[in-house]
């Protein structure tokens, strides 16, 4: 069996041949930088949010991104149609709960898409993760520290009882389905430092996903070659402005080549 | 009689002497980018989508970008409010139907704001301006193959039929008004890879047309203009995060007469 | 007493170490710009409109922005929730009034916004604060020419009678609550030539306000920080893209050190 970065590098290469058209549903302030990541790495970004439309471009679309950064009543019916369509295309759906656990509106709009569409892939820190296991009624007595093991276990439940696929990133992915359990160690701070890192790497999974059937393994190759990327862009430079245009610029210049040879994913379980 | 080049030279002085206020309502993913790209050429951008205020916003502006990127009802309203109020003061509309043919939504809204305003120009790629043409009755027996012949064949057609001039984007652009038609062979290929880039050219189309009434003239100039910025950001860097900053200085930088120098507006018929 | 650039340096290393959350409700344009500002110079940005959620955001932000660039109602329904429930907390509220003056929508609701909230600074350009000044009721007789000393005194009896800070941008820069004044010489006219660099100040005011108490000594502050951020960013680059991406870079880069050195606030009166 091939490495995972052998693997990886099969995905992204897919990626750069089919061009999947991913159908992003996302918050105002990363609209662009999520368009120009998923212009830059090989796929095809569309958005849309109107209700009206959303049956008919998600038939057009090999991945759906979800993602809740910047909600509103009209956004969420969009996010509902929308979901609802891709479950029934059985195209993958690529949920990211922006400020789950902040207010009520968004924990509630994050556990409400769990329930009403088939998500595929959970992508969100320690605490958004957490708090949507926690209000998708799973995780009794995990305490508010936030423990890393704490909440990947929350995750793991969250994942098996959901049938989906939960990432929590942080300067370490972890990556779970519920059975098995991978781990992903590239990346670089500097990511940290400008808005909209963690709904691009979504979009990233989403392109993934949409060339890749084997969900956990796709949301894993995806962070690597995200975190990869980004590993590139701090040599060009630490600071946040000249970073995130070179992370832009690595999206698309990290071959899969070098994705096989940087590639940090292991088996956690 | 001056050459094109030339010709197009003047009009980029006159949009840097006059500063035209370009009134865009515009999708969301290109809104910084679109303002961006008019502050460094010369012009001067506003954003507005209100119903409430598009009367008094059109009655300051010199020209009045229309994009259904990302389309919702409000935002329809809005469009139609100021096209008709840029009508009724004879300031130039500049269409672009970002999507037409993928949903109804996008197809009906375009062929709505070609009805109830008087648009000006209409710029899209083959496969939007195809769709606009059918949806607005006139082009039977196109077959879907998009050869570009047929496409140039439903823009001249539209043309005459709606009095606008409609510019087809890329690798080549063919502008028409129905009786003249003109082909820009600027531009770079790397253009494709940042998102926008055909907004852009919409919005540099607004403010060449704010202050040349001879619109087909005005539009080619625009897009030999944007075509020479691509070409020398190119020559910056083919990354694609690089080079979209760069297409911003390069628009500020270009000059009249380098413009002149470099366009390659051919008279096609 | 230390000086006024140690006190802006004193307040910058405060931002740095609390890293205050400065809660957005701002215009589509400038979003991704703002956020990676607020990140860069080590603030936590969140954007978050929507009605449902507003009391809960703000229960968890150290300052509050109210910006009306792509005003609509349901957005001003989200900035008089969200304004009325910073008062309450006594978080400071930053309005931005954005074109004020160009339409009574944009005039009427910057007022609006004035009478409904404890707003604790206000800060636009010359004619953006005479708009709403005249707006507020205040303004009488003030030519409409625009001269400087008029605005400064508009401004001056704006921030008497409403209790609050006024800072008119511009070249030079005037801070007002009505008994003192300060004036900022800080900045560069390449920062004129991006969009959103009047939005990106009011928000780095905000994140000065959430740290220091003295609104009128943490504008003036925040107006040179950003200034010096500006001229250091021109000398990168005087082409508006890469001057935008060194802003951003220099926001971060500018220590307390070279602020106390650089800032050139002055007493006015």
């Amino acid at each position: 069996m091939r490495s995972h970065g052998a693997q990886a590098a099969h995905t992204l290469a897919l990626v750069r041949e089919k061009r999947p058209l991913v159908h992003n549903i996302t918050n105002y302030v990363v609209m662009q930088y999520t368009a120009n990541a998923l212009l830059a790495l090989g796929a095809s970004p569309v958005m849309a949010h109107a209700v009206e439309e959303m049956e008919e471009m998600v038939s057009l679309a090999d991945a759906l991104v979800l993602n809740i950064g910047t909600l509103s009543g009209p956004w969420i019916e969009g996010m509902i149609a929308a979901g609802r369509a891709a479950s029934r295309r059985e195209i993958p759906v690529i949920l990211d709960p922006v400020g789950a656990g902040a207010t009520r509106l968004r924990t509630d709009t994050a556990v409400r898409l769990l329930d009403e569409c088939r998500v595929t892939v959970l992508r969100g820190n320690a605490s958004e993760v957490l708090a949507v296991a926690r209000g998708a009624g799973g995780t009794r007595g995990v305490d508010a520290a936030h423990r890393v093991e704490d909440v990947v276990e929350a995750a793991e439940d969250l994942a098996r009882r959901r049938r989906l696929v939960v990432a929590i990133t942080g300067a370490v992915d972890h990556v779970t389905d519920g059975s098995r359990a991978l781990r992903v160690c590239n990346g670089h701070p500097a990511m940290g430092t400008i808005t909209g890192s963690g709904c691009t790497a979504t979009a990233v999974i989403a392109a993934f996903c949409a060339v890749n059937a084997l969900a956990l393994d796709a949301t894993a190759q995806a962070l690597a070659f995200f975190g990869v990327a980004g590993e590139r862009a701090a040599r060009v430079s630490a600071l946040p402005g000249t970073f995130g245009t070179a992370l832009i610029d690595m999206l698309h210049a990290v071959t899969p080549d070098r994705l096989s040879d940087e590639a940090r994913i292991e088996d956690e379980r």
